[in-house]
């Protein structure tokens, strides 16, 4: 179970993103969404298949990851009539926040959110655009039990299934829906 | 002539907003639009009032500002059928960008977009949560002209008139519409 429906949609979806070599470091294939997303017919497609596993889950927000996953999220809350809560990087928010540090490969990061933005037995889905290893979807996860939201998933344009995230993230009992995957390169 | 239509659902619309006083220094009352946003029925509100001036105007793209921007930008672009293209801040997009230099009240800032983001002729509504001195949206304007792109106006959610930047975009042609104003303040 790859989490990821390979239809005929799904594949005009990837055949939409672009993938760069050796950006941002040589080795690298960074897959850029934004050739997807300048494409109306295939963006708006892209958010029919992003919103099709949760119509009738009854999601009170979307959750989404700053900065690209406001794309997606601000169009997916729209078509459920969900709300929309903002996850951001340290000192992005100007109220009350509550936050998580997670480890990069590098480094340690933190994403933050708003400390009333959700409130106990709110149904949440946490979106971003892609998911690699998993560090920040999983830590976006952890604030939104930490405020005593309900996660009902992760939604992501793509997965990278080599680097594990989505299997994290399963692994703690979530369900993950991406597009597409880019794997075994 | 403000742009802002004052109607009952603008004006609840309005109530969502919250006010932060001394953010982020004193004396600066901070418009937080993160409530409006977390509001199931005020954030569908928003959008539906944010796109009702450009209905049948046949936009093509959405070309929405880094970060809060890309939220009521991607439902936007949904709603209308449009592309969406992100401006973003410096070095933040992976292919080869044009960008400009504007200035902020201390130093200069960049926006910055993919050169073939935007196609000669498009049809493009240039997106922000909030107008204040124009400096952004005016260079925005100025990039998507400089791609031949045909800017089709403004919208935000909220425009602070009293900065001067809504009178500074309309003096160059372009339509603003903002759902709320928050002025002598």
């Amino acid at each position: 179970m790859t989490g990821v429906d390979e239809t005929v949609a799904h594949a005009a979806i990837k055949a939409l993103i672009r993938t760069i070599p050796d950006y941002p470091k040589p080795g690298i294939l960074f897959r850029d969404v934004t050739t997807l997303l300048s494409d109306g017919p295939g963006f708006r497609a892209a958010i029919d298949a992003l919103v099709e596993p949760h119509r009738g889950a009854r999601i009170a927000k979307i959750a989404a990851i700053e900065a690209r996953g406001f794309i997606v999220g601000g169009a997916m809350a729209d078509r459920l009539g969900a709300g929309f809560v903002p996850l951001r990087k340290r000192g992005k928010l100007p109220h009350t926040v509550v936050g998580v540090d997670y480890e990069l490969e590098y480094g340690v990061d933190r994403v933050e959110v708003h400390a009333d933005a959700i409130e106990a037995g709110d149904r949440i889905l946490v979106v971003d655009d892609l998911i690699a290893t998993g560090g920040t979807a999983l830590a976006a996860i952890a604030l939104i039990e930490q405020l005593g939201g309900v996660v009902c998933g992760v939604a992501a344009i793509i997965d990278l299934p080599d680097l594990g995230g989505s299997d994290r993230i399963r692994a703690l009992g979530h369900e993950v829906h991406a597009l597409c995957a880019f794997a075994g390169d």
